[in-house]
Parts: C-alpha cells; sequence; structure tokens
C-alpha cells in the first residue's frame, strides 16, 4: 500500500456514522456503519476515531496512509473555521471538527452540511450517466426535511450556509408545532417523524411512516388520506425547487424516499396532472426530472468521498 | 463628444419602452419613456429604433458614439443565440433582437429577461450602500409575478434561463384560471391583474390593485380581507425564496410593490410574527431583509445600463 492513498467518507448521522474507505480511484476497500455516541463532544470524537480506525483495519491500511477525509454531518458547517454549529442531534456546537481530525490524521479535512454532502454524492451518481448535467436539487426527506443545491456544477451554499432550508418554510398557518418554535413548517407534515405522528392521531398503535406508505397501498381510507396530505405538500416543495432553481433533476432521497415506488408515484401522478393542465408546466415540470436514487446507494457517504477527493486535490 | 462612449438602456414592457442614454461613468444624459407597438415582429423593432434614435438626439450623442447597448425584455432570452422565445405581450417567438440591434448600431449588445435586468439593477443600488452584498432576490409583482436571483455576486439563470418563474407554482388547488392554463397559480392571487379581478368580486366598479391596498387602509372590510389574503401568498413566497436561496436581502419591485408602505407594512407584520414563534426565523428573516426600491428607481432600466456596461467590457 503507498502511503498517502487511502480516502475516508464519513456520513456522520444521529444515530450512526456510516464509513467507508477507498482507494485513489475512489473504489471501496471497507464500507462498515457505527454507532453514534454524542453524550459529550468528547465521547463524540472519540467514537469518530473508532470509526475510523476500524475502517482503516479492514481496509488494511493506516493512519499515515489517509490522503484525505471527507465529512457530512447535519450541523451548519462554518468553512472558514471548520466548525460546527447547531448540531443539536449531536449535542455539539461551535465544535472545531475539522481542525481536530487534521490534527489526529495529519491529511486535508472536508466537511458539509449532510444534506449539502448528499447533494454532491446524488450530483456524481447522475452525473455518471448524464454528464452534461450542472444543476440539481437533492430533497431529503428523513428525520427532517431539507434541501442540497448543485447549481452550475458547484455546491450552492447560500449567503450562510443555509441555502434549502425548505423544512422550515411555514405552509400551514396554526398547524403542528415544529421543533423550531414555530407552526405549520412543512417539517411538521412531511418528514418521517411528522408522517408517523399524524398516523398517530388515527390509529390506535404507533406506526412509523413506511407502515404509513403501505397501509395507504392496501387501501386503509385514512393512511391513503394521509399520504395524499403529504404528497400535496411535498408536490408543492418540489414545484417550488424547480421554479426557483431551474434544475435539470430533482432527486428525492432520505429515509422516507427509501420507501421507493409507493412514496415517489403519488408524486409523479400530482405532477401528470399539472402537465395536463398547462403547456408550462409540461415543459418545466418533464416525468424524468424527478428521481429517486437507487435503493443501497447512499448519497451522503459518497459525497463525503468526492469531499475526501476534492481536498486531496485543494487541500 | 468622444467616438463610442455611450451606453444605451433598454427596459421594454408590453406596453411601454423606458430608454435611458448615458456616458462611460454611467451618468444619464437623457432620460425618456416610448410606448410599445408590437403589432408585428418588424413594427416592433422600429419601435425600438426609433426609441434608441431619439434618446440619442436627446443626449446630443450619435449612433456612431454608442459603445453598447443592454436590454431587459419580457421573454425567454437564448443567450448563445441572442433570440427571444415566449414573449408573448411582444407578440414576438424565436426573434433575433441581438443580432437585430448589433446590426445596426455597430455594438455590443447584451440582452437579459427583464425581470433578470431589473435583479441586476436592485443589486447594484444595494451595492453602493453595501458592497459586501452577494446574494439577492428581486421579485417583481406587476402584470405577472416573477424572481430574478444574484447568486454569490452573479446573475442565477437556471439551466433553461427559467430560474425564478415563481408566480406558475400552484399554491391554491382548484384556484383560479392562469393564462398557463394551469389553476391556481401564485400568479392568479399576487399580481396587479389578479388584485383587480379578485376585486370585481366584491365591487360594482372595476378598480386596480393600488386602490385595494387603499381601500384596505380606509378599514373596507373586503379589501382588508383580499390585501390579507394577498400578503399571506407573497409572504409565503418570500419565505420559499429566503430559505431556498439563504440570500441576504429580498427586494420587491414592480407596479404593485409601488403602491409602497401599505403594501411593504403587512408583509413585514407577517414576518414579526414568524420571527417572534421561531429562533430559526429570527435568524433566517431579520426584518431588514424585505425592502422595497426607493419610488423612482426603475430597476429594470438601470439594470439594462448595467447589462450595457458588461457588454463594453465583455462584448
Amino acid at each position: 500500500m503507498n502511503k498517502k492513498t487511502i480516502r475516508i467518507g464519513l456520513d456522520i448521522g444521529g444515530t450512526k456514522i456510516a464509513a467507508v474507505a477507498t482507494n485513489s480511484q475512489q473504489q471501496p476497500l471497507a464500507q462498515a456503519v457505527y454507532p453514534t455516541n454524542s453524550a459529550t463532544p468528547n465521547v463524540f470524537i472519540h467514537g469518530v476515531a473508532n470509526a475510523i480506525s476500524d475502517i482503516l483495519c479492514q481496509a488494511e491500511a493506516h493512519t499515515a496512509d489517509i490522503a484525505a477525509i471527507g465529512v457530512g454531518i447535519p450541523g451548519q458547517v462554518n468553512q472558514q473555521t471548520g466548525h460546527i454549529h447547531q448540531a443539536v442531534n449531536l449535542n455539539l456546537d461551535n465544535f472545531p471538527l475539522r481542525t481536530a481530525l487534521q490534527q489526529q490524521y495529519d491529511c486535508s479535512v472536508r466537511i458539509e452540511n449532510d444534506v449539502a454532502a448528499a447533494a454532491i454524492g446524488a450530483y456524481h451518481h447522475l452525473q455518471q450517466t448524464t454528464p452534461t448535467l450542472h444543476h440539481i436539487a437533492y430533497i431529503g426527506i428523513g428525520t427532517g426535511l431539507a434541501a442540497g443545491l448543485i447549481l452550475n456544477g458547484r455546491l450552492y451554499r447560500g449567503a450562510n450556509g443555509m441555502a434549502g432550508e425548505i423544512g422550515h418554510v411555514m405552509v400551514e398557518p396554526g398547524g403542528a408545532l415544529c421543533n423550531c418554535g414555530a407552526r405549520g413548517c412543512l417539517e411538521t407534515i412531511v418528514a418521517g417523524p411528522a408522517i408517523a405522528r399524524q398516523a398517530a392521531e388515527f390509529l390506535p398503535v404507533p406506526i412509523a411512516a413506511d407502515d404509513v406508505y403501505t397501509a395507504a397501498q392496501k387501501n386503509v381510507q385514512q393512511a391513503v388520506t394521509l399520504v395524499q396530505r403529504v404528497t400535496a405538500f411535498l408536490a408543492q416543495a418540489i414545484q417550488w425547487l424547480m421554479m426557483a432553481y431551474d434544475v435539470e433533476k430533482v432527486v428525492l432521497g432520505g429515509g422516507v424516499a427509501n420507501v421507493g415506488a409507493l412514496f415517489l408515484d403519488p408524486i409523479l401522478q400530482t405532477f401528470a396532472r399539472l402537465r395536463h393542465q398547462s403547456p408550462l408546466a409540461q415543459a418545466m415540470l418533464p416525468n424524468d426530472k424527478i428521481t429517486l436514487l437507487p435503493s443501497g446507494y447512499n448519497p451522503g457517504l459518497w459525497g463525503a468521498v468526492h469531499l475526501a477527493e476534492q481536498a486531496v486535490f485543494i487541500p
């Protein structure tokens, strides 16, 4: 093994850390998932180090072999300082993650918000078949809802690194209370916990978002109504992004999107109805514009590998 | 007068053409408004030429003095070919405007969609007091509704030059029929003709959008309700743009915005309520983020001058 060829990609979430070690061709040498422990910042960074050590070991490589580390993390990333802000699920605020990793591993480190990293991963996946693609929106629908944007072939972060925080657009005045303190945010309707919470209003036992989709397929009327409601709000969000950004593709990912066709088909049907009404919609909202990623492809993890790759060449 | 120093800016609308001739310092030498005649493409281009001739004459300059022409026009602009597409209000489609002007005036010509040109004008106006500004959204609310975006200090056009076409997001399922063929587009609620149409439902005589705002100020109940409705939909559109793009400023312009404080204040009140609910809204939606331009400043016209200026240096 040559020195300094290994790329480490980390997709850090509130409950688990997905990790991959690749060679310089970005071919995976080892891939695994570890639990996240965020009791304290010290415990957290120790867990990240353990994940890196283990994946290196599985790849039969050493710390000195690491060329770069790319990280996607659910928080605000200050690109100047490399500090993580407001990572509430990780119990981190103003945490110097980049410096910590650089010092421990003596390599380049690039960190982005997890949804931004997933947008990069989704973009690179789509580019393999469509190299001319330059504008995509990735919408992650999981615990929350947010978008990552690739515009003119580059990650678009916005003025404060908050571009794509559409989960907190107020779409239902007087609606359910959101974690952010406001009522009726998009995230109170379209997100895993939100779908489960709405289902709990008509079900005696708690079920998960994917069970709601399965129940709707079996024509359980209240589930059908809930899926229609979720679909209507999500389709409007997609339309906002398409019209605002004029992107070539909208990629849906995250836990809820992983439900697959049961999740996607009602959205596509909504756009088919719009196209039927309007020539403008026909031009701007073609059917192949909205897509899921292949099941098993983790865009956040592969986005992190691409961040590592960038960091090798532009440290 | 030195040769080739004059910049011509044209803000072409469905009913009138605003024109300005400036010196190389972008100081206005002459400024005037001409009627648009769009009976045929030939008649249209003849009218544009007349406007240029007259403004040159007023500036005591000649055709040979023109360094560049910048144009904002309500249609889709193909930047490769310089052709105008789907300029329905001007009766033009696939019209070679850039070539026509280049050949007639032997100078550089730069053309953008009218809302994009206005975004450029608004951006340059704000930059005079805030040079660090790099991300703005301009929303033009007039005959229709659309946004122009400056991201990272540059005009963002999107994949097909359609970025910001938010007037056709479907916000009210089963709502009023839009020109585009769909129902419930944002433009059927928030735009000059839309406000007048909705007022006509409760008034015996037709009134314009600005009269609705005046009536609301006088506590005419139905006008108050209509202004509330328009404000709610517009505030949501603004929130989508703020959250999606993470811009530093949202500038409201166009005929309806020119109503001024009566138009702006209810929008600011809506955001004040959101801030009161949520720390995230406090951070992302501060009160000074949403602004009008000074009355009398035509962002489309001055955006066109900046297009001319760009064309001088990058023909």
